[in-house]
């Protein structure tokens, strides 16, 4: 594998996440590494951006190799700065973001803040990568992440046609030895279920804890993200910004028929 | 039209916003409305929400038919509220939510607060419509929109199975009697190409002005809900949840073949 690639990388932990350290070091070995991460945690901000308002940047890393930018903004507005602004005229080879505390399978891809990066980054006509692995805690081991995801980006590189493509990769916390393989699936159809506890209140203002359960409700386990990191294997799942329902597309058509153009 | 739906409502622009009180008026046609609304702006939060962290609600209007509540979080969180707190043994036969100041056609629905909420409505198995003006005013008016969505709103009410599609309507910011009808479409293909202005530094943090410029990349115009718009179209766009990008699997898949299950 060639060394001379553009690495453009970012997360929503913060620049000082232990997943972005573990990113940096899975990223170089690749290439150049320049990271614009957030400030702060961004975990749960989807893809906000920023908009008609002001963003402030720092460097924090400065090195022959390796540039690292904090920016005090959501993981969105990361990529928007790097490729909008500081890399506008450079050739970018690959977008990663994360490696993030916590899992991005099923319903968490639509809050996260590291896939709403990564989505953001296919929309240049780059391959982008998420890397997620399911332990939040701050000290959690990446270096099983690191490893694997070695070996899955060199394949990724070596393949061509994949300009926009992003990929939603998830990692059970096992260890190396202990990985069956990849396994290719699907969003798992999937929801969090709130509860909302009252703390206090002022002025009629009453303040709530919200605490959230995860609930699978896939029909189709077996093709499921969930169901592979489950069963000890690692997920990937391409993603991609198209919301449209296509499979919605006669059904509402018809119910607007008498008025409607249709071309679909 | 029978009258005694339980409508709840919603947007990104807060409860203040002209925009919401037109919703209030439009759901009122249809029967009960319950509205859980951001305290403040919550534009461009996308799917945003609140994780194990606190939120404050306060009940703003408390009518016979008319309850609305401030929630200081995101769009999506007012949804999280209002379905697994507040409303949680009631049945809910429509959420609504908007109507919005601006667009949310093209890659705007991705950011949009707006259609956050909507999409997680969608979860719960209701139908949902997201209501969009072009027009980012504060005091633009709504009176077409009101007028026109009655008509839509009731024929989508009359409609069987729709448990869980999720509409995206905008509206051009023309005349009722300028509307050419209604164009069911899909989602253009575009993004926001973004200038960073440096305003100003301090310990080496530099601030910048964001600001945007739309861009339409769009290889089939006729079919994308942007045509419809700049044609004076109404236009609908079904969307959903599942991220997954069916149409790269099969690629996806050939990537990683040696040491994958494929099973899609």
């Amino acid at each position: 594998m060639k060394k001379d690639l553009t690495i453009l990388i970012t997360n929503d932990d913060g620049y000082r996440a232990k997943g972005f350290q573990a990113m940096i070091e899975l990223a170089s070995h690749f290439g150049k590494v320049i990271g614009v991460a957030p400030k702060q945690a961004q975990s749960g901000k989807s893809q906000a951006l920023t908009i008609c308002d002001k963003v402030y940047v720092k460097k924090q890393i400065d090195q022959d190799e390796i540039t690292i930018y904090s920016l005090d903004g959501t993981p969105v507005d990361c990529i928007k700065f790097a490729m909008d602004h500081l890399l506008e005229n450079q050739k970018i080879d690959l977008v990663l973001s994360g490696i993030n505390h916590g899992s991005n399978a099923g319903v968490n891809v639509v809050y996260s803040g590291t896939m709403g990066a990564a989505l953001e980054a296919s929309l240049y006509g780059i391959p982008s990568i998420g890397l997620s692995l399911l332990n939040i805690d701050d000290n959690a081991d990446f270096q099983t992440v690191v490893r694997y995801s070695k070996m899955l980006i060199e394949k990724i590189l070596l393949t061509d046609n994949l300009e926009g493509v992003c990929f939603n990769i998830n990692f059970p916390d096992i260890k190396f030895e202990q990985i069956k393989g990849v396994r290719v699936s699907q969003q798992t159809k999937s929801m969090w279920k709130e509860s909302f506890t009252p703390l206090s209140e002022q002025d009629g203002e009453i303040c709530y804890m919200v605490q959230c359960t995860f609930q699978n409700m896939e029909p189709d386990q077996s093709k499921s993200d969930e169901w592979a990191l489950n069963n000890g294997y690692v997920s990937i799942v391409p993603i991609q910004m198209d919301k449209t329902s296509y499979k919605d597309l006669q059904k509402v058509c018809s119910i607007f028929e008498s008025e409607t153009t249709i071309n679909v």
